[in-house]
């Protein structure tokens, strides 16, 4: 982070703030926050995986409804997010801020304070960033570099017909979360939890790498933009099409209460809202046992098999005896 | 970068159209554009450079001065000036766009035409990124990764009461250059070219990775936020003070002139102006060989010895016979 002369808590000062609550510097990152750039040792034999990602105050969070320690947490999540699709494991983040002049400074800690409490829990290191004022919305830019070797890098394009589709977790939670916050109206039985998911998404690091030291899965993505985007994807970027079993779908009950109260089939709900950021892979029927390993190893977190690549090119939801065309995800545009 | 679907020139068509621009990618460069991450295979034998910096419209840049192409110029710009001062090349770039809704497609072209153009220069390439939407400013955000061997990475903190103090090309033209853009009044010779150096700062790759390589200096950073915050920041960094000669001052006769006209002391004016993008650097009397070899390879670039760290703590600017306290540089809050 680049320090620059200023008024009370200027940039300089709020840098202090953050490299206050840092841990100590690990023995890889040479040189951290408070130069022109940070200096790290590469992780040895690995290949390098880099993803930025940015939340927008408007587009990707409202401040009614999530906290600043939310919204960092989330600007870190979605990024870790990224390298779980890869098959890889995170381990520096470089944390770019535009403030809005109303963002107090106990908005700011607050912001650190989640981000720092998700970078703990997947043991990321901050080394650097930039802080600037905005004239509009907040916005918080997250850079994760991670690692993984060669052959355990996960792609989109690997899938091939006849590969089974899984999810991680749960599917639909945050947009019935969303949609609750949003909508108002009484609350549902576990309609708090959905919100949660929508404020602070868990990014499956733990379960990524697996599939990545474990070479479980063909192909790999994350959810953000939802699952029938997820799926169109993968099946685009590998030549293939994909059948999605609605009954099959990890959606959490409350998630299913509040869409039927809102008058919209669950399963099409789920596939077309984002923010999941659960993992969705294809494995191959033979590599099944090395799937095992990874379900084993998965702390509890469900994997859920929820369709299959097809020869036919189609992206299709099959709902009992009736078929549909796969929901458009989440577009940023 | 991540496509999601989207109505007329979404996010996807967006990347597709930056992909189309890009030339091949580089062996080391496993996964580029359009999955969830990047992959890269590390430099060997290198420790790595990373940074990143934000422009965000209206604070760090006025459409009605800087066209779509500066801007995509200056953003990346900013992050290999970062790469530069620690002594290292730069290697591979994520760009992170938020784009608000009067943000035409031939106003994208010419952002992403001037980032390549500069990107090419230096040899970087793009590896990723991600565009979203903006309800406010214009936001462009870019990563920087870089390399340099271990001993050849420069901090702000090695400098050495007595080293010679260093500037390369020139300071104050960013400053008078925006002045005049700002105020209007009518033309001084060379002032366009000044405004240049606010729209387009010319980073100091070369030289910064030939400080680097050749062991030719103690301490280095570059000068986003002016000459005098530059040589605070090495100053207290190294635990040193500074004297700054204003009569060496490299300004260009232009500027010199604006800030006549402006009723501003010239070297104060171009001390405190941000945006030169110059490497600051201090260098040992016995280490004036290295640098020479430096000067030999800096390609008409100029390089000046302006002053000198001192025992005395004082940052101070010597005009003549008084002496000044450095003004405070730019500030970004």
């Amino acid at each position: 982070m680049k320090p620059a002369p200023s008024n009370t808590r200027g940039e300089r000062a709020l840098i202090a703030a953050i490299r206050a609550r840092l841990p100590r510097n690990p023995a890889w990152l040479a040189v951290g926050i408070g130069d022109d750039a940070a200096v790290a040792e590469p992780e040895r034999g690995a290949l390098e995986i880099l993803t930025t990602d940015t939340l927008v105050e408007g587009i990707h969070f409202d401040r009614r409804f999530s906290a600043p320690a939310d919204i960092g947490w989330k600007a870190l999540a979605v990024n870790l997010s990224d390298i779980a699709a890869m098959g890889g494991t995170p381990r520096l983040a470089l944390l770019s801020l535009a403030l809005p002049e109303h963002f107090t400074g106990d908005d700011f800690d607050g912001l650190i304070e989640g981000f720092l409490a998700l970078a703990a829990d997947a043991r990321v290191t901050l080394a650097g960033g930039n802080i600037t004022r905005s004239p509009g919305p907040l916005m918080v830019d997250v850079t994760v570099t991670g690692f993984a070797r060669r052959r355990q890098v996960l792609v989109r394009s690997g899938g091939r017909a006849g590969d089974d589709l899984y999810v991680t977790g749960e599917v639909g939670a945050a947009a019935a979360g969303l949609g609750w916050l949003s909508g108002g109206g009484p609350a549902i039985d576990g309609i708090d939890a959905c919100a949660d998911r929508h404020r602070r998404p868990q990014p499956r690091v733990r379960i990524g790498a697996l599939l990545g030291r474990n070479r479980a899965a063909t192909a790999c993505m994350d959810l953000s933009d939802g699952l029938a985007d997820g799926a169109r994807q993968i099946a685009e970027a590998s030549g293939v099409g994909v059948r999605i079993e609605a009954a099959a779908l990890p959606i959490p009950i409350a998630a299913r209460n509040w869409f039927a109260r809102s008058g919209v089939d669950a399963s099409e709900a789920a596939s077309a809202g984002g923010d999941d950021y659960e993992l969705l892979f294809s494995v191959p029927r033979r590599w099944r046992g090395r799937l095992a390993t990874v379900v084993r190893q998965s702390q509890g977190v469900a994997i859920t098999r929820i369709g299959v690549l097809t020869v036919e090119p189609d992206s299709i939801l099959v709902m009992g005896d009736r078929t549909r065309v796969l929901p458009h995800g989440f577009a940023h545009f």
